[in-house]
């Protein structure tokens, strides 16, 4: 039993100058429970990006309350043989297509669900916007607490992405940018567990962080410190090494973007 | 008696990068029920766009539950003689400017209203922010159940525009862009109904789309049908006839734009 | 006790490309009341401006009901020795960092506190998101009810910067554009009472605001008043002296931004 009011949110691609978002909302206050509260979460993901909204989502799901419901509707295949999934956790159910942007959030023990139209009853369903059409009144049900087996057939397994690993490549740690942030930040794969377990007993100022031609060895604890313009590392509120530049923006200093090679060496 | 705990949402070209949309909240939530929720649909919409803004909450309002209070303020005659509006209908109230915004919604079974402004008491009114000092006092009001008649004079008509037809033109269906989406997809104004009338007993493969010099021959059911780049049409989740391209960007392709005119014809 | 359910507003330069926003919900909605409503104001004011911070909650705060808690978060010195704040006023609480951008809210009469994390219990603070780990969950706290004594150190005094005074320079008043919004309006700092007080007994029509070599002597009421392209002063919906172009983007016809000097003058 939630012993929260129903909670939708939304991460979407969809952006606002078009209607969609509002049109999925729409959706949800129609069919949902007369107290859901619906959050936004995001509409701003790059189109199409389903690696940088697994990334998303992967930051923020886990912070809302046990109960709420997460509609993630990143969908290039709409309306293709791409299957409609609920994913149920312990602590929260997700609804959204089988194309991977889910990756990061299962650990194997979930219970996996493709959503059966049947189940939604004579409502017309277009093939360009699931979104409303589909996962929104999904998202609206189980909210007022109707059970994902009401909803969908059980299945085994969907399809699922590695997180990018980082390789250890002779005496470097080779990792990548994974996500550039609104000021500029780099943030990397390199996870700060990894980079301890690399450091072992060096030295941490013996430590540098590469990125083409550049070697950065300030390693810094927040934004503010070191000087105006300058490059440097530090762990990242999600827990990953990043690059940045004192009040300035590192991702334009360096013409760095999401995939760019990072290594982190050590000189004893 | 309303089914669901008090709704207003929120559609303008404010953007929320000036304070224009918080004010107005904090209006809506001083003034409303205690329990009022607020939704955004969108602040994004192009400045002083009328024709964008109606199809916008043309394809969205409907969607929400009976007893919903939409604010729509796209308003760029604010404190000029353009009335302000409570157009009541069965399943909705809209609170707006008379300047043709609420036209598509309209199908002349609504009761009309001419704000009264000595209804809202002895509050300051500027003349250049009619969304906060006018509109959401009353859309407050409305949301907490105080009927039209009590903050405005029924009126017979209203300002409006026409939807933009589709002509015969010989043996071609004439057309137009009507709205350009967040991934490029051109939407124009030839409903799925009329292109069905038009071809009639005519072979759905004769039929072409004609844009500039370009002839769009293929017609999918999704937007992942086709080749990457490859030029396609479908009907959109609005029921009106899409161009798009398969993990492209159609108006990018084409150069087009809103008003850009299309033509369907046939070769038998 | 507030007659209004749990409000919690949100102002930050956060964007919503990345999960930060996201992240911080979920924490309100997590460890907040379970009623708790989050009402997003902006999320797009511009990285690191405390200016333009302070100009917008001044304009947007004192609009909601009494008891609401506003969250502000632009923090450019996260992590570094700023303090982070609770500020009690009469009618409303306001939790940010304390680096002037609640500045123009403070009369003098508040009840100021600094945070102390060792009432948040063993939680992890990392260094540079405190929007997330420190703020958010004092705002929850403070939405359900706790008194902010039992969150932080009563303090004597915070970091405050002055309102951007207007000067008498001779025979001109000497202002300054202050913010530019989404319209291309020129908000100025020159307010309607001091130019009330500046053109004393001397007639309205022998005033001029001048910005660079530009004079522009036509005041008008509101914004689709006077010829398509021309620009004229107005009293906006703030308070204060704007310079408008009529159906046009006054800052792209001026090449104005913020700080840009203008004067008001009088010929007899």
């Amino acid at each position: 039993m939630p012993t929260i009011l129903p909670l939708v949110t939304l991460t979407t691609d969809f952006g606002t100058r078009d209607s969609y978002v509002a049109e999925l909302k729409g959706v949800l206050l129609s069919e949902g429970p007369p107290d859901l509260r619906v959050v936004d979460l995001s509409h701003e993901l790059s189109p199409f990006d389903i690696h940088g909204a697994a990334l998303f989502v992967r930051a923020a799901l886990p912070r809302f309350p046990s109960g709420t419901v997460h509609l993630v509707v990143v969908d290039p295949g709409v309306g293709s043989a791409r299957r409609a999934l609920i994913v149920k956790k312990r602590d929260m159910t997700l609804v959204g297509p089988d194309n991977c942007v889910l990756s990061y959030l299962l650990d194997g023990s979930e219970s996996l669900y493709e959503i059966d139209r049947a189940q939604l009853g004579e409502r017309p369903i277009s093939s360009t916007f699931h979104g409303r059409d589909l996962f929104a009144p999904v998202a609206a049900r189980l909210a007022a607490g109707a059970p994902p087996e009401s909803l969908g057939r059980p299945i085994e397994s969907v399809q699922r992405m590695a997180f990018p690993m980082v390789e250890i490549r002779g005496d470097a740690l080779q990792g990548r940018i994974i996500h550039v942030d609104r000021y500029g930040n780099l943030v990397t794969n390199v996870s700060e567990a990894t980079l301890r377990g690399f450091l072992g007993a060096r030295a941490p100022a013996s430590m540098s962080l590469m990125i083409g031609e550049h070697a950065i060895r300030k390693r810094v604890d927040h934004y503010a410190e070191g000087k105006r313009g300058e490059l440097v590392m530090l762990i990242g509120s999600a827990g990953f090494v990043e690059i940045a530049a004192c009040e300035a923006n590192a991702a334009s200093l360096l013409a760095a973007e999401v995939g760019r090679a990072v290594r982190v060496v050590c000189k004893d």
